[in-house]
Parts: structure tokens; sequence; C-alpha cells
């Protein structure tokens, strides 16, 4: 018998894509599925994709439909996960794919977020500097955003190595689904083929500070990030283009250097060749990071790219793995490093 | 009777936009269309879409097929336009749309191209404070490339009212047409729709010496620029994300009346209502450069995004407007600043 | 001074490709701007591709409002043209984008919309035959359906020349901006990209009375359509593929021959040269209709396809073909039959 | 230890998907890649989302590079297949993704291959009513076409039931890849995008024999099928339009029942629940071919629209699924029903 398993806001996408993992998943059991407006619909109605639970009906998302599970999911609008796990038990893993448990600072939280800071879990990215460990036999995990997955993972090897000045620069294209299944005019099909847009723009984006966080706790110093996204016409992925100063002496030689040592033995981080730059296909429906990085010896400016999958790495698959961890599982389990392409 | 017009290179995408546009001009009378590898065909089996001239045969591309116009438009690799622009006639106009004769600079020229420089010839962005006058009654004007044009269009205003540090960062994604109609694995269909990807990244793509150039005019100071382009999964449309480094005590409103005067009587620039982001598709079809710009003061960076059409403002239509100029004609003449959408 | 027109639905689809045409249009003025819930902001906010008329308010849709024009254009929901019709005089020249005032027999109105019939109008399709004489001078136009425009001038010769048996059976697909602005979870962008969908299928959607009545009409006989509408990842566009039976005897030549006549003289319908096929690319933006078509001899059976910009000659741009016609101007007026590509 | 497996054809299209699958799969053990053009490079070079086997260098496709090994799966261009197999020994489970070997009629092979027959395989389509078993122990496996999965497992019911006249229209939607990764413009990323085109109309297409050879089969009459196959701007992915004519007395209740006895106990056939229609994102990666059916009383015609993924149920997976049978391995082996969305 598996590890009895719920997911809340199951016909979302990132709900989607955990219950997509999940089934593939030797060890998970699927229970609960629960949503908001759409509890009582079959969740085939909204996930057809979903062949084996096509059947299943969504219970509205309470503490009792929760109740009963191993591990409980959250794949919430911020602002709910934390009175549900209140009332979780704290024998449950709870993973919460919501932003409300990320940021250390509370002072960050409200200027971004505008409310009370709920508290702080162990954050769910186990290729951070010393996070790993910090995720073993949890019950709490608190899975990064989409984002800052991408720009931690391309920036990380460049300032644990000091090659990096705490000057950066990011621009990242994400596809729409980042954006939930959230019923705005400027998420229409019409609007966003052929097209892409800026939004959030000069310094706004909720995501930054959490940016910060992790980047200035691996530099050993506060970084600034200048982070501006944009919306690309695809369903998945984020390619994070990441810019930092270069410090004083850099060498090309050094920078590739030190991300093959940053990366060795992290099964879902990979350097590509030199020469070949990521592309968000590379990674489809994969759990993995793919990054190259290069010296810009004229602007002074290490240039680190990352491709994930927004659902995947960024959201669905890092949940299963910290889950895997907090479970004491193998961290691979029941994850892919091989994309769906072209 | 109207203005002898003829275009080497018309079953490329450069090609066909000039014709588009030409099409609808009322002052130019097209002439010869000329080709490469597809002399000898009708126009209507590479450019369906222009019906006036589908049936049209492309002439080689060659001085005595040129002569005989009193303009030649030129959409041809780089290297070709020199040889065959000696051969015309110093009272024609030539207008190159390729990259031979824009750089002032031989040696970027050939550290970035690798081959002898060909000359400078006046250099077609009207809106480069002091550019327009050079571009009457000239007889050459080299085009800009697609990436400077919207780069140097959102970033010289800041420049220009001395707001911004010579610090520039620019990642910017492209349309694939701005890869022009050649048959290389990576621009299939099957390789790019879905998908994001970085390339020519860490300050090898040579685009970047005319950034340098146009900015560093402006700026009166060197300007390095550091500059990633990315292609996106669309056919037209380049959205650039450009940020400098802004100098002590600049503030939002300084920068936002600092662009509202630069663009002040240009038809072709516009600045967005605040909040409003540009989107490539805004500007599809149109001779427009649509920009926002807001200030990061945590990050200590101008945030300046501009969309534009590549194929239009960022090429054919850029190459008309000059053209006008350079026949005294009105220099709206045959553009438009409406776009196509949805 | 112009012909003062108002356009009411100006923040949708058809609406903005109204103004946009409207905007090049040498003899329109445009007055008074209206929308239902967005009354009150600025077009800029829902068109921003439409810069001329960017900082215009809307009104709301008032027969006060619209009063005092020449010419309005409707591009509203079904059901709301007639009641405003009745009180915009007779003089004042309607056109109706929606499909009120369509079909012919009231029985098949109320099968297929369910509410009474609001009459007819002279239906705005010049190229149907005998149809263009009808529309010189009226003042109620009733613009054809998007997909009706496609399959009828498909396949309007073959009927004519009574080369085709009554039983047709057609599949078209359809760009997103088909299905309007309305926020509809299969509208997202995140569902549409990557695949095509259909819907409405086996008889039911609406267009279907509307082909069976322009093709009855042509054919002098009852005339089945098998309609199966499919929803494509792009926002523009139609491709209709328009099979129907061939009589005994037909030959390809006598096909061929038969759409050369047809389309002989009409300045918005284009029989490709044999061997190319349609793509809907090469009419965006444009008000043309491209058409091939082959017999299919093992399957007895007429294959024509036509690829047609449904905002553009599919609605915007037939109504205003329409209007000129109505207002006694040349037909081709402020139309274009060259499209934006790629 | 697996079983050896070699895969000619790696750095294409079909080649790669297989490898997606085998890579996920409990029993095969990868051996030789091979290839054309690209020997001698990385598989990553060419198939950067398969991680696992990017460093793998792909050898000449020749019989040696192809010995010893238990299965080989070719994805080569048609007429390579026979050559081939001829010299793998009798013992090797060839499986061939190519036309070669599908067609039973040497005449209809050569009139749309033009050239010689090279003799017949059993069929690879389990589903097919009878086909199962003779699939279990073969040596030579044929795999369908992608189009012809689609339209086989849409109409086979309807045809296995008496219900349809032997009088078919289909019009199907193909995404880029099934076109393979040859480098001709009408597949470039720029013309695609934004486009829905026809090609190969008038019943030319070589895939429509196999098409009229299964449902003749399932009907045990002659059966003509009018086969109009578009271009759809996505990678991946079947949406299949497939209308028979009724037999006279059909009731949707039956035809429904049909298919639901039809797809009974078939793990990768899904009849969607009524009033929900196929989109190809439902199967994108899974080897599920998912439909819809209804009458359209007033046409006369039975509808049926599958959504299959080209490369999956319609290529790759489909040869894995047969493998296995052919293995006397469980059918579903390595496959899933799940597919990747948004």
């Amino acid at each position: 018998m598996g590890i009895r398993t719920a997911v809340a806001g199951a016909s979302g996408y990132a709900g989607g894509e955990l219950l997509r993992i999940l089934a593939g998943h030797p060890e998970f059991e699927i229970g609960a599925l629960t949503a908001g407006a759409n509890a009582g619909t079959e969740l085939g109605a909204h996930q057809p994709h979903l062949r084996s639970l096509a059947g299943r009906v969504l219970e509205e998302t309470t503490p009792d439909a929760l109740a009963g599970h191993d591990v409980v999911f959250l794949a919430l609008p911020h602002g709910r996960s934390g009175p549900l796990a209140a009332e979780l038990g704290d024998d449950v893993l709870v993973v919460d794919c919501g932003a409300d448990h990320r940021l250390t600072d509370p002072t960050a939280w409200e200027a971004f977020y505008g409310t009370p800071h709920a508290g702080t879990w162990p954050y769910g990215l186990p290729e951070l500097p010393g996070q790993r460990d910090a995720l073993r036999s949890t019950r709490r995990i608190a899975v990064p955003g989409c984002y800052p997955t991408a720009v931690t993972l391309a920036l990380f090897p460049a300032f644990a190595a000091r090659l990096a000045e705490p000057d950066v620069v990011v621009v990242a294209a994400s596809g729409t689904s980042g954006a939930g299944r959230s019923l705005k005019p400027h998420l229409l099909g019409s609007e966003v083929m052929g097209s892409v847009s800026a939004y959030a723009a000069g310094g706004v984006h909720r995501h930054t500070p959490e940016m910060t966080q992790n980047l200035g706790a691996v530099a050993g110093e506060p970084v600034t990030v200048s982070f501006t996204p944009t919306l690309a016409p695809m369903s998945r992925g984020i390619l994070a283009t990441c810019t930092a100063k270069a410090r004083p002496g850099v060498t090309a030689a050094a920078l590739r250097a030190a991300y093959g040592d940053a990366y060795a033995g992290e099964p879902f981080l990979g350097l590509l060749p030199e020469g070949q730059w990521p592309a968000t296909s590379m990674t489809l429906g994969a759990n993995t990071a793919l990054v190259q990085v290069a010296l810009d010896e004229a602007a002074g400016r290490i240039i680190a790219v990352a491709a994930v999958d927004n659902l995947a790495k960024g959201t669905a698959g890092g949940a299963v793995q910290s889950a895997n961890l907090a479970l004491g599982l193998p961290e691979e389990l029941g994850l892919t490093t091989i994309g769906v392409s072209p």
C-alpha cells in the first residue's frame, strides 16, 4: 500500500502536473482531489490528459477532505496554505506550491504581498548549497517559485565560487501556464499567440525578494536583482537570462569550472556542452534545469541562461523531489530527466 | 509616373516586407525584382501573400538587372551590397538593409564580421538625435539592424537626458523571421514552436557593436552593452528589455519626463500610458516602436522595454522611412502606425 | 468631411478590425466608439495596436451614442442588433456583423438560435451570384459569418457550374479570434497553443444553416452540409476544406475552368496556381479569399480549400466591402489584397 | 540484462521519440544508435532533451552497426528498410516505422510510391480487429502511418458494427513533426506559425491507400476515402475529423454503443464523455487515441474525431506497443496513457 496523497487545487495547472507526476510515481497513492469553484465536477472535464484519473470527482478544499493522508500537496492561491496546514497535523507532510512560506524576511513579504507573514518553512530547492539536508524528515516544505528556481540554479555557482559581484540583471521568458488558469483577457490565446510581452517590470514582481534571498544567502552579502518577466507564446517553460557583474580577474575557464563543480552529482542540473545554449523545449515535462554560461569580457558580465519547465522542475517536479527527500525515498524516484520534444 | 524602384532579394523575408510596404506606397513604382537561387521563378511561389505581384518573375541579382531605377533596396546577405552599389551610380538612392555600411569603426566591423570594412553610409534611424538631417538628400542609406533599432530607440532618451550610466544589459526576444529564410534545423517549426531559446550569448552577437556605437554617440562616452538575443515562438516581432544603471538621484518622474520629451513629435515612437507594458503584437505590420520605462529603485536600474516589428520598423519600414527623407517625401508617407492584431 | 461612422462593440476583436480598416479608409471618419462592460475606458487599453485612436474613450452602446452618424457598424453579440437598428433611422446605413439578420428561414433561425427571428437583411457577400446588386443602395446589411464566407466562396463555382452533387462535407480550422474575446477556459493561451481541437461537431454549429442557405441558392436545390469546425493554435485565419460529391463525368479541367470563370473579375477572390494550396498566412490582414480546387477521382469528390482571414474578409473587411457598395463608393476602396507575412 | 535494442535514424523525430520511450521502458537496453548525415556526431546535438543519452555517438546506418541486437527499430526514409532487414537475420525483431511494408496491394504501392513493392509485413495496429494475434511472435512489424492510425481507430467501430456506408471523407490536421526534420522552406517556423495550410489534397497523399486498406478490411467491402491533410502550427499531434455516410436507420445511441463496445478493454483507446471533443493536447506524449463520435442526422453522416500524438501512438509508441506483443511482454509495458498538458 502506497503513501496516501491528496492534492488540493487539482483542477489547476500546478495541480494537474502534480497528478501527472504522482500517477507515474511508484510510491504515492492518489487519494483526495480537491478544488474551489470546480468542486463537484469530474477531473476529466479540466484535465482530460490524465486519463486514469478522469472519472475522479473533485471535492471541496477543506481540512476534512484533506484529512487522513500521509502527504498533502497544496496548489492554491497564496494566503490559503497557512490555515489549512494548521489543521492537518504535524505528522502530515504538507508541500505548499504557493508563496506563503518561502520568504524568511517578514518585511519583504509584507512589502510585496501586503498581508501578514505566515511564517517560513524549509525551502524546497535541494540544489541550493546546504539545503538538501534541511529537507530530510521535514513535514513542511515551501516549494520555490518557478522564476526563482531557474534564476537561483543558473547563478548560484557563480556566487558560491566568488566569481560574481552582487549586481544581477535577469530577464526571463515564461510560458503562459505560469500565470495559472485564471480567466484574464491578456491570457487569451488570441492575445498571447504571436506575441511576447513584458509585465510586472521595474522591480515589482513578487518573485524578486525570493531571488535576492537565495542569491544573497549563497553570496554571503546582499545581492540586488533587477528582474523583468516576459510572457512568451508557449504553454510551458521558462528561459531565464541571468547576468551578474564579473569580479575582477574572472576567466571563462574558471567560470566554466565552477559550474562543472557545482553541478557535479546533481541529477537534475545539466551544464550544456560549450556552444549549445538552452531552449525550453529541452526540458518539457522533465525535472531538469539546463544551463549554459559564458563570460562577456567586453561588458564585464557573466551570462548564465537556464531553461526549466515551470510546471515540472519549476513547481510540481521540484515539489515531488523535495517530498521524496522528506519521506526518505530516493530523491530521483518518479522523476524523469528526459523531456518531450519536439 | 512613380519613382522607379528595384528590390534585390525579393524572395526573402525582408524583401517581401519591402514589397508589401512599397505596394501600398503612393509614390513608388515597383520595377525589377531580383533573387539569388530563386531567380527565374515567380514571386508568388515564395511570397503568396503579395497577390498583386504574384506573377512577377524574379531576375538574377546583377547590376544590369538593377540598373535604370531611381531607388534600389538591397535585402541581401552581408558582403553583397558594396560591390553592387559601386556599379549603381551616385545618383541612384541605394538603401541597404544589410550590415555592411552600418558601423563607423573598421576595427569593430572586422572583429565581428571578419572581413574588410566596406565603408560607412548614413545610418537610417531618423529618430537618433541629429540623424534626421543626415538622411535628407543622401543617396546611400545603411538601414539599422533590427535589434539595434529596438535597443537604441528604447534607451536613447535616458542617455540624452544624462540619466543613465554607461552600463547596459539587454535581453531581447525575436521572432524567427529575424533569422531570415535560411534552411537551418533550429529554425524548423517543430523546433521553435513551444520553445524559447538563447543564442549568440556572451557578447558575440554581431548587432552588439551597433548598439554601443549608437548609445555611445548619444551618451558622449563609451557604453558597454551586455546583449543576449533569444528566439521566441513567433514569426515576427522583437521585445527588447533594456536596462541601464541609473545615475544617482534619478527619479521616476524625471525619467518619464525625459522619454516624453524625447518622443514628442516623433510619428513612429510611442511611450505607453503608465502601467501598460509593450507586447510585440501591438506593432505587427506597423512602423512603430512602443516603449515603456520604469525605475527600479531597489536595483538602481532603468528598465526600458521596446516592442517593434523586426521586419517593419526593424527593417523594411525603417528603410522606407529613411528613403522618404532622402527623396524629399513626407517621412510618414506609405507607412502605418496601426498594427494588425490580434 | 468624411462619412461619419460609429462602431458599436469597439473593444472586441471584430470591432478592432473594423477600426483598423476604417482608420486607413479615405472616406470614413471615425465617430462614436461604444462598448458594453468596457464603456468608460480608453480604447488603447483594449486595442493598443490602434495607435491613432488609443486615447478615445468608449461610450455605452445606446441608440443615443450611435445617433448622428451616416454609418453604424455593429459588432455585438447576437440578439442585440435588431432593437438598436430600429432606433437608428432608415437613412442610416447599419452594417451588422452579428448573426441576427442573415438567415431567410425563420425555422432554421429558431432551431439553431432558440429565439424569435428578427427578420432578414441583404446578405453582405457581393461575390455570391446575383448578390452584388442587392447591396447597392441598401441601408441594412447582414455581414456573413466567417465560416460561411469561406465555405460559400470555396464551393459556389462548383454548384453554379452544375459540377457538384448536393452532398457537402466541410472541415474548417479557425484561429481563436473567431470565438471573440470572451473569457472561457478553453480559449486560454495555455489551452490552445500546441493543440488543435474539434467543437460543435455533429451538425450543431450555428453557421451550418447559413452554408446550406447559400449553397442551396446557387445549386437551385437543397444541399446538405456536414460541417465540423476546429480550433487551431493561431489568432487569425480560417482554412476551410470543402468537399462535394462530383457529378458524373466531371473532369479536372472542367472544374478548374469553372473556378477560373467564377472568380474572373472578382478583386478579392483568387484561384491559386495549380499545385499551390492555400495557407491562412497568405491572407492575414487582407480582404482576400484564396482557393485551390482539385478533383479526387478515386473518391469521386471535388476538394476546394479556401483560406480567409476570419476578421478581415471573414468579418470586418467584408463589412466594409459591402458598405462601400451600399454607399456608392468603389467596392475595393480602403481594402487591401496584400497580406502580412510571414 | 535487457533486450538489446538498436535504433536506426536516431537523430530524426521518430527516432528521438523511440529513444524517449525506450529509455523509460524497463526491458529494453539501448544499444547502437545510427544516423545518416549526422553519423559521427553526438546525439545531444540533435536530441538535447534526451539527457541520459546525450553523449552517445551516432554510427553510420549499416547492417554491421545494427547487428548483434535483439530488436532493431528503423526510423528511416522509405525504401531503406527492405535491404537492411534482409541482412538482419530472421530471429531479430525488426520494427519498421517507414512505409515500405504496410500495403498488401503491390499495385497501390506502386501507384503511390512509384517503386517496386518490397513485400508486406504484419501491420502493427493491435486494435484493428483480428490484428493483435498476428503480432504475437512475429519478427517483422510494419508500423502504421500516423494519419492511418488516427483514421482507422476513429472509424473502425462504425464499420465493424455495419453502421457506415463505404463513403468516407477525412480532413486531418497534423503538427509539423509529421513531416520530419527535413529542411524545406514550408516547414520553417516563420512559415508555419500562425498558419494552417493544406497540402497533398485531391487524393494524392500516400497514406490514402493505407486507410482504404484498413477500413475496407473491417467493412468487408471497398471503401473510398477522400483524404485532405493540413499542417497546423504545432509541433506534435493529429486531429483527424473522419466522416462516413450513415447507413439508413442508424441512431446516435447505436453509434455510441458500438464505439463503447469496440473500445472496451483497449488500454490505449478512449471514447470521451458525451459533449467533450478531442484536442491533440490531451494526448501529447501519451500512447492514446481519444475519440468522440456523433451522428449528424441532417447531413446523414457519422462524425468521428480522433486525437493522437503523431510521434507517440502515431509512430514510436505504436511501434513499442507492437514490439511488446511480439516479444511476449505485457502490451502496455513502458507506455503511458497520461499526456503532458498544458
